[in-house]
Formats: C-alpha cells, structure tokens, sequence
C-alpha cells in the first residue's frame, strides 16, 4: 500500500519515518513528495502540516493520518478531500509527555526558577522561604481532553488545586479536579493563577487569548501555552507581561513556526521558549497504529 | 511556656516565626537568643541547625522541634540532652513540594531543559523529537519514608518507571513501584538513568555517593540531590560530570551552607544549584503542629 508523507520544511516526516514504516509495517511503502509517485496511487497521507495542494490529484485517498495531536492545519488545507477519514493521534504516552512538560513549566512559574537561574552564576543564595506549597497556586487547564486530562492527574498527584475547562462537562469526573464550562469561564479567571492551554485550534479558540482575556487574569498570573500558535495573541501576552499584570509565560506553539529568529519573545526576560517539543509521539508507536487503523478500514472493493 | 528558638546565619527563625507563634500559639512565648532568656526557664526548643552549645544549661527542657525534615544537625548537637525528645516535621504538604521539585528536575535532566535554555537567547529553533516519553527515563528514589514515597508518587503520575530504595521493604508498597533494598543496589545502579537521593543523614550515609557509587550509575546518568549535604562527595561529583560519566545534576543541599560564594559547583554548566529550598514546610502548619505536640506532652508535674 502506497503512502505518501507530507510536511513543510524544516521537518521532513518522511526521513523522520520511513526507516520506522519499513521496520514496523513493511507492507506499507512510505514516499516523499521527492520519489515523484503518480498521487492516483497514494492510499494514504502521514503529515501534520499539508502544503496547500499536498493532496491535489489523489483520487485513491482512503485515510489521512496526523503526526500528531492536533489536525488543524490538516482540516484547514484546501486540496483535502473532505470525504476522507482524519485520523489523529490519541496516545496515552504522548499525554504524558505533556503531563510532564506541565509540571516543570508550572514548578518554574510557582518556584520562581528563572530567579534561582539568574542568582546562580553570581554565586548568590538567596531563598524564598515562604510560598512554597502547591495549595497556592491554583491552576486552570483549559481544554480538558485527552491532553489535558493527563496533564490535571499529574497535577493533582504533586498537590495542586486544578480546575479543568471545556465547553462541556466531561461524563467522567477526573479525581480531584473541580470541572467547570466555559460559560463559567468570565467568573473563573480572577481565581486562576497558572493558566495551562491546551485547546484545539478552531474557529472559536483563534486569538481566544487576547488583551481582554488576560487583563481577567489576577495580577501576577502565569501562562503555560501548549495549545496552538494562533490562540495566544503574542502581542497582547507581551504588553501584559511588560505592564506588569501577567508575571510569565511558558510557549510551545507560535502563531509562526519555526518562531522567526528575530522575534522579540525569543529575549523576553519573562518567557520561556520551547520549540513545539511538549510531546512528540514516540514514532515506533504511531507507526504501529497507523497499520492497525489501516488494516481495520473497510475493504476497498467494498465501498 | 517559653520556648527559644536556635539558629545559624544567615536563617534567623525566631525572626521568622515569632510572629506565626503569637497568633497560632499565644500561650508559647517564642524568644531569641537576644533576648537573654535564662536557660533553665527554656522548656522548648525550636531549630533546625543549633549551635554546638545551644542547649547549655537547660535543666527544664521538656521538648524539641525541628523545623525541617532532617534532624541529623540536631542529633550532632554536642549540647543536646539526650533525654529530650526530638520532634521532626512530617507534613504532607511539603512532602508534596518535594514531590513538586522532583519531577521538576526530573524533566529538566531527562528533556534537556538547559538545551533550550541556552538556545533561546540566540534565536535558535531546534528540537529533539525522539526519547521525549518518559517510559526512557528509569528513576530511582534513593530513600522511601515520607519525602521519598511523594516524590515516587508524582512521578508515577507522569509515567515515569520508579524504583524505590530503602534498608527495608515498605510495609505499605506504593502502586507502580518496584520497591528493593539496599542489598539489592549494586545490582539496580546500572539500570539507574536519574538518580533522586532524599536519603537522611546517618553515618550509613554520609560521603555514600562518592566515586565509586557515581560510577556504578549508567554512562549519561543524571542525579538529583535532596537529601542531605555530606552525603555527596562534591569533588568526585564534579569528577564524575566533567569526565563525561554523569550528564549532570540537580543540587539543593551542600556539603557547606550557604554554598560560598566562590565554589566551583556554581558555575558549572551542567549543575542547576537551588539554595536549599526544595522544600520548606509552611510556617503556619509547622506552629500548629508544635502546639498540638506541646500541648499533648506528659504533664511536667507528673514526669
Ligand atoms: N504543543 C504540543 O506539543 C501539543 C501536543 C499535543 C496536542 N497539542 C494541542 O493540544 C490540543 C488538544 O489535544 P487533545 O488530544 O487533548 O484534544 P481533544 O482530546 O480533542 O480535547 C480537546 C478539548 O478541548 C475542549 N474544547 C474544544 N473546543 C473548545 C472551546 N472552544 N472552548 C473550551 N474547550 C474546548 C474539548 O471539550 P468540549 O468539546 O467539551 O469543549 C476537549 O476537552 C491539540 O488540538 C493540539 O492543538 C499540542
Ligand atoms: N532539601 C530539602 O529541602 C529537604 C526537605 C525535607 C527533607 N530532606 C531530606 O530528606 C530526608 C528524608 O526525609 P523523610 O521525611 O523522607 O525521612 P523518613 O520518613 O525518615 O525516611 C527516610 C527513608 O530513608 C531510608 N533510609 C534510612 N537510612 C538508609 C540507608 N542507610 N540506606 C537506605 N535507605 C535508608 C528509610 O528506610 P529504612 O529505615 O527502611 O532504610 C526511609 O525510607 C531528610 O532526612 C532530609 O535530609 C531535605
């Protein structure tokens, strides 16, 4: 079965994946837009980011596969056959990645890291000895799927008050979590002082992220961005960081990514910078469920 | 009841607490050296590193608290009447904030947080996309009683593989954990990627990772130090790292403290220092519980 991998430099999902393809699922043969394959014979897309035509004359189409969580890029690209299935990833292993990578950034924010950083090449200790319970910080995960569910559980085991956010409550409570709705969410953010976004990127939550919504935070807040680039209005979080309202913020994601090297959040004395790495789906996994989610689609001579 | 409060500079407790002690306690009458109180007068003593001969001279001592975890500093107090009970913080909630350090740190060594750290400032996108999950990471806790069973906890929330090492099995195994002894620890080291030591100070453990104990850990091991000072060689650490064995480490706590300034730990890259500071029980916690012990003593009439 032919599949063709799509990406956008400076990643290439193909060298990224095609050893791993041959390992895992030899009976499918991953391409590269570079190998010239005729599109009326690709069965199946493995991308993230689609160029605009990725998929222009592939009549064959069965399935497309994300490289990973988020497939918004993939719905909004114009040559994507709307028929075909999108399968995204859903890996518990990757939402412990994220779980982790939330930890850090929310001890980096409540413990004050970047003042520990700084005070160390000048030999300086200096400790703060009050504050240090996770009872007072009260964190918000907004966005409660599966990235986000894991992220909380994590959260409760280290002894943080969280509140989850979704625009629906969720049929299983997690333990220790007090769910709200975003219709909660104007009364919600005066209490929230680390705010943890993982929402999808849609129509609703583009440029959610804005002046308005942060000045709602209290004074001091912290942003851990780990959603999409496109949510977070950058340069509303950077008027707010340097008014003194918004105390920090941890990125992932970037409205452009690679972030432009001449950006100022890359310098902001206030912001941490990672670049889109709070999960990567370990490939030997994703590979072995694209071949299952293959193998279990319906028959082609059947449609 | 007047109790005296014993501490070395910079740490000034009877400054930091007399006031918590007045509202909490108002029946306990918290002093200072300072003060010139009488010896004999003194019934409690509040500490956490006395000096050698704080205790001269208190005939009608009936009580000691620590206001930390470890008490190995009280216990080699020559002055200390061996008679006088010695009370040690057990607080779940900073347990929890050693757990909070923990998978900090853990994150930090495992996704190579002083990577990006450094690339930031230059602008620099590039990223790891492989050994992200933490199913790679084989954490050890050296040292299970409180501290030690929080920081495993966090840590299985976040996926992370723990073993936890003590003299004994726990009675009460923890769920995800494989629980071993020492016995067994030559053989574990090897298997160990990052190594947590919140070991107590005993003479079991003083100078216990040294040379040869770093050097029975994987090449590429990482370890994370909240224990005690005295139970890390310093100088074979920083042998150890600058030989390329161990990749790097975590310090909260030193052989001196505060770290002078001049130490060489301070400026090593692959060493992240924070002064002693993993976790501080809260001051308002601490007071009650020494009131409710206090109040829960024999009575002295009856003694
Ligand atoms: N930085 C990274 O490395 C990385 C990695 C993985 C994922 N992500 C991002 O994380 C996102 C979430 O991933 P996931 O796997 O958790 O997705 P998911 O399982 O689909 O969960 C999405 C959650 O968002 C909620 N939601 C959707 N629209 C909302 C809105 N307008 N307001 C409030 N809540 C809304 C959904 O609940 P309701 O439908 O009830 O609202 C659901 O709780 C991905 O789309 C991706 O953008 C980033
Ligand atoms: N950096 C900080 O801010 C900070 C804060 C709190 C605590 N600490 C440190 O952490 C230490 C532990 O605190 P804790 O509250 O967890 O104490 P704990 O409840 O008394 O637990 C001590 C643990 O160490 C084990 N142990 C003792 N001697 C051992 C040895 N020679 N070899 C192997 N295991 C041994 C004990 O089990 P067995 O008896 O079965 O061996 C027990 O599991 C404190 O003493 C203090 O030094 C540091």
């Amino acid at each position: 079965m032919i599949g063709l991998a799509l990406s956008l430099p400076p990643l290439d999902l193909h060298q990224l994946y095609h050893g791993i393809f041959a390992e895992e699922a030899p009976d499918l043969d991953l391409r590269g837009p570079q190998h010239g394959t005729d599109p009326a014979e690709v069965e199946f897309v493995f991308t993230f980011r689609p160029p605009d035509d990725g998929f222009t004359g592939m009549t064959n189409l069965r399935a497309i596969f994300s490289a990973g969580a988020g497939v918004d890029a993939i719905m909004a690209c114009p040559s994507r056959p709307a028929h075909v299935p999108v399968f995204r990833v859903e890996d518990a292993d990757q939402a412990l990645q994220m779980a982790g990578y939330a930890a850090f950034h929310v001890h980096w924010h409540h413990r004050d890291m970047p003042t520990y950083l700084a005070q160390q090449p000048r030999g300086e200790w200096r400790r703060t000895l009050t504050g240090l319970s996770p009872t007072h910080r009260r964190v918000a995960v907004l966005g409660f799927g599966h990235m986000g569910r894991a992220i909380a559980r994590g959260l409760v085991a280290l002894g943080y008050p969280v509140v989850g956010i979704a625009r629906r409550l969720p049929d299983l409570p997690e333990p220790g979590v007090s769910h709200i709705t975003t219709a909660e969410l104007d009364a919600a953010l005066p209490q929230i002082d680390i705010l943890i976004n993982v929402l999808p990127l849609t129509e609703d939550t583009r440029g959610l992220i804005d002046r308005s919504f942060l000045n709602r935070l209290p004074q001091g807040a912290a942003l851990i961005h780990m959603g999409r680039g496109g949510q977070v209005v950058e340069a509303d979080l950077l008027a707010a960081i340097d008014a003194g309202h918004i105390s920090g913020a941890s990125l992932d994601v970037f409205e452009t990514e690679p972030l432009p090297p001449d950006h100022p959040l890359w310098t902001h004395p206030r912001i941490l910078i990672t670049p889109h790495v709070a999960s990567i789906p370990e490939r030997v996994r994703l590979v072995r469920s694209i071949r299952d989610r293959l193998r279990s689609l319906p028959l082609k001579d059947a449609s």
